[in-house]
């Protein structure tokens, strides 16, 4: 039996296959995610992977229905996998935000689900690190969720060489749009030739924005000039006083597609330009009080960082560490009359935080001595008797071929000091 | 909007309500199930939320399908949320079990999902500890995993006081079958009756065995003589070596649902009988064969723990940490004038690994002493300059009241010194 397509299993390293994912990658991953939005004082939320389908429909209108991985289920509710977290965000907000003191910073690492026609390789799933900042207006949140994101993507090892935050602003564009004498209604589909026209060209989005009586030449020169609002350049000095500067650029080539962004909007990119964005995020400051029929008005911004563009990035860059098996230490059982009291001292070891194996059943010692090897344990352990008969430990650091006999109390500590060295 | 019935949101301690599911708690009890996990040796993985439904109804019949959380999904296929692990588990393995040398010890902490009637309070999504060793059909095996179950719990503080695993054999029970003639066909709906014998009792169970041609009296002194078979006291005598052995006993009045076990099968169980099981598991040697279409053949074994059973027993028992927030410092800002230096030392404090927020925008400076107490910050860091003109970083234990003034360069050092205090 076959898993569904466009979904993934993860296995332990080594992978049997390149092609596979691999369980240790996605919990490193996991572990600077959380490690950095805890350094920022953001707390963790989750919400479930299911919800109703108004949720989605009510923040992106219907047409986001051929997206979604929605169904009907078996009580009659029309609901869908998750294809993005911030409208349950907005909802357990909206839920309980007199409890929480403002600005609240939140952070995820949901798995999100879209239904797309399928291609080839084309994920139906992936995971992502969200973070959050609602309550808080003033743009020294934005820069504080950037400055976040920029931290994030430098806790993998990533430098200003790697990687650049493009920084953009729907009120920069409205305005524009304004200038134009655009109009209304039109405004959002605009937004959507902006975003569309790095990946369609001249030849496709020309057309289309003559058709709302609007120039590809001015859209052109706008994006050229890139001249900062005031509150884009009040986070580049606040990026600047935290020495973030250099990760950060003006690019009004960035919109976002999503239609609930108000103000600043932000990608995250590769600079050789090999991947799709690495993150991307904005204000978006009606949201809250859309999800909660107005009862519940607050300002919001946050970002989304997938887990497979990353991946590839940082196998791209050399930046994924080995994930090969390791152990503390490896009791060889030679002598069955031993199997007890070594069961005895796996627990101990154990009980004092050691990563402990040891075969099951018994085994020839060299094929249990290539199975300590195989899993990179640091230790061989074995049991022995002194002469006057008392049980000793055999301690052997597998790296230095230094070996040491201690009695049985003292395993543990032996264990530690080789596996620390 | 509401969220679905029978799902949960997780949010940031403190909790609003006492009522709610705190994010803090639940990444607590993944964090004690990871290590427990990996200190014996195994290896995490995962498999999607969403399965082809054929996978489930092949391991456990057309009947689970009422218990489901199922659909078709838009490329009309059968699908459904998992409702356990251990289907996909055995795919997995089936698919690349030459890469991995056995025994395979690997978990998983997977969210399940079943739907069933929706009663007041019934969860229709749990997440549980998974844990399986594939290719060892010796109890050594068995004994190995009831130690992992065993040590995970008393890595929550709990004690041979507080639970129990109740070790059973569908060999004792098929050879109880056998005896009392019993026809082959009955006897998984034999096993279902023993399963239901402490919940539904005597009334309800005897004249079911009756009808099978068995008396409920013989059962109940089967179950009364507890006598061990030869697997299960290898079992004992391994977990007594291990000094474990207060934590077992023998109980064949559990027998474990579902209909795939082949061997020993075990539930943990809290003293008081207030709970629910707390975990259960056992072998279940045919099938990665089943699930597998005949391709590979390998004894296995597992248990399954979930998380909300384990929170209330924790709960109740007092055995669960506080989770309230925690910063290592909270930067004062109260000259406008030194918020970029501020900004500064957050972003080298941040970036030696510490914890550290601070008002987003200008606050009176009661307001914001008062925020970094709210936030149990170890410490306060302030920027104040010298008579010289140097810039000084004023760092103050919230603890003790000490504060001391260091050049900007030594503030981490100094905030790290105080908070590991």
């Amino acid at each position: 039996m076959e898993r569904l397509p466009g979904f993934r299993d993860f296995y332990p390293e080594p992978l049997p296959q390149p092609d596979l994912w691999s369980a240790e990658a996605r919990q490193y991953i996991f572990e600077k995610w959380r490690a950095a939005a805890r350094r920022y004082g953001f707390r963790e939320y989750d919400g479930p992977p299911l919800e109703a389908l108004e949720l989605f429909t009510t923040k992106s209108g219907e047409e986001i229905v051929g997206q979604l991985y929605n169904f009907r289920d078996k009580g009659q509710r029309d609901v869908s996998l998750r294809p993005e977290m911030t409208p349950t965000l907005a909802r357990m907000v909206a839920a309980h935000e007199r409890s929480y003191k403002k600005p609240i910073k939140w952070f995820a690492l949901p798995q999100l689900f879209r239904y797309e026609r399928q291609q080839k390789g084309r994920l139906r799933e992936h995971f992502q690190f969200n973070a959050d900042i609602v309550g808080e207006g003033d743009p020294a949140a934005d820069a504080e969720l950037i400055a976040l994101l920029i931290d994030t993507l430098r806790s993998f090892g990533l430098t200003a060489e790697d990687f650049v935050v493009r920084l953009s602003s729907r009120n920069a564009w409205h305005d524009f749009f304004s200038a134009q004498h655009g109009e209304g209604a039109a405004e959002y589909a605009f937004y959507q030739i902006i975003d569309k026209l790095e990946r369609e060209g001249p030849e496709s989005s020309g057309p289309k924005l003559a058709a709302l009586g609007l120039s590809l030449e001015e859209v052109q020169a706008f994006i050229g000039q890139a001249k900062p609002t005031a509150e884009l350049r009040q986070i580049l000095e606040n990026l600047e006083a935290r020495g973030m500067r250099e990760y950060a650029k003006v690019d009004y080539g960035v919109i976002r597609g999503l239609a609930y962004y108000t103000g600043v909007v932000f990608e995250a990119f590769d600079l050789r330009g090999e991947f799709r964005a690495i993150a991307g995020g904005g204000r978006y400051d009606n949201l809250v009080k859309l999800i909660s029929n107005g009862k519940v008005n607050l300002p919001a911004l946050g970002f989304g960082m997938g887990d497979v563009v990353l991946l590839e990035l940082l196998k791209a860059r050399g930046r994924l560490p080995k994930f090969d098996p390791s152990l503390d230490a490896f009791c060889l059982i030679e002598d069955p009359a031993l199997r007890g009291a070594s069961l005895k001292v796996i627990q101990e070891l154990r009980s004092a935080g050691l990563t402990v194996d040891y075969s099951l059943t018994p085994a020839k010692s060299d094929k249990q001595f290539k199975r300590a090897q195989e899993l990179n344990a640091a230790c061989s352990l074995r049991l022995d008797r002194s002469p006057a008969g008392e049980l000793l430990a055999r301690v052997k650091n597998l790296k230095t071929r230094e070996e040491k006999s201690v009695p049985m109390a003292q395993a543990a500590a032996q264990v530690r000091a080789f596996a620390a060295g």
